[in-house]
């Protein structure tokens, strides 16, 4: 993929209607690029692809990297990757979730219509949610939400690998920004309830105007889905 | 691009809005395929794209074929192209636009939350209109439909060129289907409102899972627009 260009599998509201049986193969995911996010199958956990290497992040708090091996049969029904070249960087306090979501307005002007990729690397203090994974067939991402393990890290060095998608992609993408997190030591991490920074953290950002959407093919799950977009639904889990 | 795959440019809410003053290059739409309809700057008139040729229809009635030197300044501010590989054909009369969904639907099952590639050809009777082109800057599509022209035309050889977009892609793509008809003798055409064949047609469709959308850039009328999906008036105008 060109740099800057979004790959996505599947739409956030096939996950809304519990279809994620099939997926992505998790090890082609680095050929689209070398910052991404996602889920694993059964949403068993939460996915974010960083510097070419994918990690799977689990509501027992572990993380795994998963290997070339372990890949060849992991798959992703979600996934949203880009070959992340940085057209702005900012080095700045963050002092909330909401304060990082105006700095990339300020920063990236012009783009409320476009996606935006993210990277922010420094000392955060932040909640984390990871999903635990269907329990039921079709259990839905909402159904999930419901119980999902939250951690807290205090003063931890890491990354959040991030993306902001536009109004009009309700019920495809995650509308609003969409933060998964990981430790520099890879043994902690999870999508991004809440966070801010200890000290100046390093902002980097582009803008993404070309999408790649890859829809399931031969998935009866998905192709039986109703796919009704269910924004307040989307918002609570994964807002 | 692959055979079956979608190129799309911009979002139909951006029409709804009356972002029309820029566009991608209407030359460089057959790169993209050999299948395809949208619109022209100022939605001057309705676009089709068959075997390779752009055509553009007006609301006077004109049909014109736009060569590579008009097309260096054409553009288009929404496109749906595809190069099209039918993988399923049917011979049979069409009695009604609906009676054509149906028939989609059962030639090519498990395809709800897929798009449709599909072309008609045959003699047919049918309703088209063609938009005359926007009168004051920023008029929406919505606005344009209320004053369209339309055009009967009886028992004329022709081909429907036709696009089917999944329920989940409401304000993106053109919701169900989306036919532009043109003559055998490429002398008229347009969008069509109704349609029914005089004998059988031959009816060839796809489905497609990958979809290429590049958004407009540089372009602040886009970058500043609302894009508020507006169900109820993209079915009115676009219906």
């Amino acid at each position: 993929m060109a740099p800057n260009e979004l790959f996505q599998y599947s739409v956030i509201s096939a996950l809304m209607d519990g279809v994620a049986s099939t997926g992505v193969s998790v090890a082609q995911l680095p050929r689209h690029g070398n910052h991404g996010l996602g889920t694993f199958r059964h949403m068993l956990g939460e996915m974010i692809l960083l510097d070419g290497q994918v990690f799977q992040m689990r509501s027992d708090g572990s993380v795994t990297a998963i290997d070339e091996t372990a890949a060849s049969d992991a798959v992703a029904p979600f996934a949203m990757v880009t070959q992340f070249e940085p057209t702005a960087t900012v080095r700045t306090a963050i002092s909330s979730k909401q304060a990082l979501a105006d700095l990339l307005t300020r920063t990236l002007p012009g783009t409320r219509n476009h996606f935006l990729a993210f990277q922010v690397h420094g000392v955060f203090t932040l909640t984390v949610r990871t999903v635990g994974g269907q329990t039921v067939p079709h259990e839905s991402l909402r159904e999930l939400g419901r119980h999902q393990a939250t951690h807290d890290f205090a003063e931890v060095e890491g990354t959040i690998v991030g993306f902001r998608s536009p109004a009009f992609m309700q019920g495809i993408s995650v509308v609003g920004d969409h933060l998964h997190f990981i430790s520099a030591d890879r043994t902690h991490g999870g999508h991004v309830l809440a966070c801010r920074s200890a000290s100046e953290a390093q902002v980097a950002a582009a803008a993404l105007t070309s999408v790649r959407l890859e829809l399931p093919r031969g998935d009866d799950e998905y192709n039986e889905a109703k796919l009704e977009a269910d924004a307040e639904g989307i918002a609570a889990v994964e807002g």
